[in-house]
C-alpha cells in the first residue's frame, strides 16, 4: 500500500521546494518508494481530522496502514530505517548518521528559519533593519562550523544519506541571501545534493502542483 | 563498557538541569544505564579533539567503543532504541513516538529558545522590550496546540517515553516565565515528569557537579 503524504494545496513557497513535504518526497525518491499526495488548505490543516495526526496542524504527515507520522525528520528517519539507501548499515555509523539528522533540524535549521522568516514576520517593525545582521551572524556561526567539518569532503559522513538530506533542506532556505556563497564548500555541497536525480524528481513533482494551480 | 557523556565544567545554567546533558542523563537513568561524565571548559569545547566528535563544539556527546554521537535528541533515541523503557515495541507506535522527539526539538524548542535567550543576547538592544511579547506569543501558539493534544492525558502517547522526555526538557526552559502556568495541563505534565525517580537522580547528579565547583 502506498503511503499518503500531506502537502499544501497552495504552498507559500510558490513551488520552490521549500515546504517540508519536499524532504519527505526526496527521501521517497532516493529509495524508490511510491507515494501519494493529499493537499490540504490552510483551514483544513487546523481542523480536528488533520490535528488527530499532526498535533501542530502542519504539513507533512505520512500515513500508511496503522502508521500515522508527523515531522519531516521523523518521517525521513522512518523511511531510511525501513528501506536501504539513506543510512549506513553498521550500528555505530548508523547512529552517528542519525546525529546529523538531529543536528540539521535542532542546531542548524532554527537559526536559518529565524533569519529567513524575519522579513515576513518582523519586516514592518522599526528594529528589523538593525536586527537582521545579528541574525545573519548567528547563521554564519553554524555555517562556518559546518564548512570546517565538511572540508574537502563530499558528504557529512562517508556516503550521502538522511543527514545530508535534512541538512540540505535547511541550507536551501538560504538561497538568494548570499550567506551560503560565503562558504563556497557549502554552496557546492548543496548544489551536489540538488543535482541528484531523486532530488530533481521530487522537486519537479512539487513544482507541477504549484504550476497546475497557478496558471 | 560505560559510555562517556560530555557536559560543561562550569555550566551556565548554574545546576538547574537546563544544559543538554540533563536529557541524556535522564534517559540513562530511566533505563538503568550507567555512564561516566567528562566535563569540558568552554575553550576545550571548541578545540579539535572535541570537534572531531561534535562538529558544532557543543555538549553533550556520547562515546562508547566505536560509537561517537552528538545531539541530545540523537543520543536519547540511541539509548531508547537499545534499552527497553523509553519507546513502545510495535513498529507503528514506535515510529509515532519518534515523531514526538523531532517535534520537541524542531517545532517546540526553537520558539522557546528564542524567548529564553532574548534577554541574554538582545536584552541591551533598544527593541528588546517591544519584541519580547511577540516571542511569548509564538511560544503560546505551540503550548496551546500541545495542551489541546494532551487534554486530560498523562503523556503524549500511551506511556511515558523518549518523546515526553525531550518535550519536557524543552518546556522546562519556561520555568519562571509564567507561560507554562497559562496552560495548567502542561504545568502538571512537566511536574509529573520531573517527579519521576529517574529525573530526580539525573537532576541531583548534575546539581552535585555545580555545587562541588561553586562552594
Amino acid at each position: 500500500m502506498k503511503a499518503t503524504i500531506t502537502g499544501f494545496a497552495n504552498s507559500p513557497d510558490r513551488g520552490n521546494g521549500l515546504a517540508r513535504d519536499m524532504g519527505v518526497r526526496w527521501a521517497c525518491e532516493e529509495v524508490s518508494l511510491p507515494y501519494e499526495m493529499a493537499l490540504l488548505s490552510f483551514d483544513e490543516l487546523k481542523q480536528p481530522p488533520h490535528r488527530a495526526i499532526h498535533p501542530f496542524g502542519q504539513i507533512p504527515t505520512y500515513v500508511s496502514g496503522d502508521l500515522a507520522l508527523f515531522e519531516s525528520g521523523a518521517i525521513v528517519l522512518h523511511i531510511a530505517q525501513n528501506h536501504p539507501g539513506l543510512l549506513p548499515a553498521g550500528p555505530a555509523v548508523r547512529a552517528r548518521a542519525i546525529s546529523w539528522m538531529f543536528a540539521a533540524v535542532a542546531t542548524v535549521e532554527p537559526v536559518i528559519v529565524e533569519f529567513d522568516l524575519a522579513p515576513h514576520v518582523e519586516g514592518d517593525r522599526p528594529w528589523h533593519r538593525d536586527r537582521l545582521p545579528l541574525l545573519a551572524d548567528r547563521v554564519r556561526l553554524r555555517l562556518n562550523d559546518l564548512a570546517l567539518w565538511l572540508g574537502d569532503g563530499e558528504w557529512l559522513e562517508a556516503d550521502f544519506g538522511a543527514g545530508d538530506l535534512m541538512m540540505v533542506m535547511a541550507l536551501r532556505r538560504l538561497d538568494g541571501s548570499g550567506l551560503l556563497e560565503e562558504c563556497p564548500a557549502l554552496r557546492r555541497y548543496v548544489d551536489r545534493a540538488q543535482a541528484r536525480p531523486a532530488f530533481q524528481r521530487a522537486f519537479a513533482a512539487q513544482r507541477a502542483i504549484f504550476e497546475a494551480t497557478n496558471t
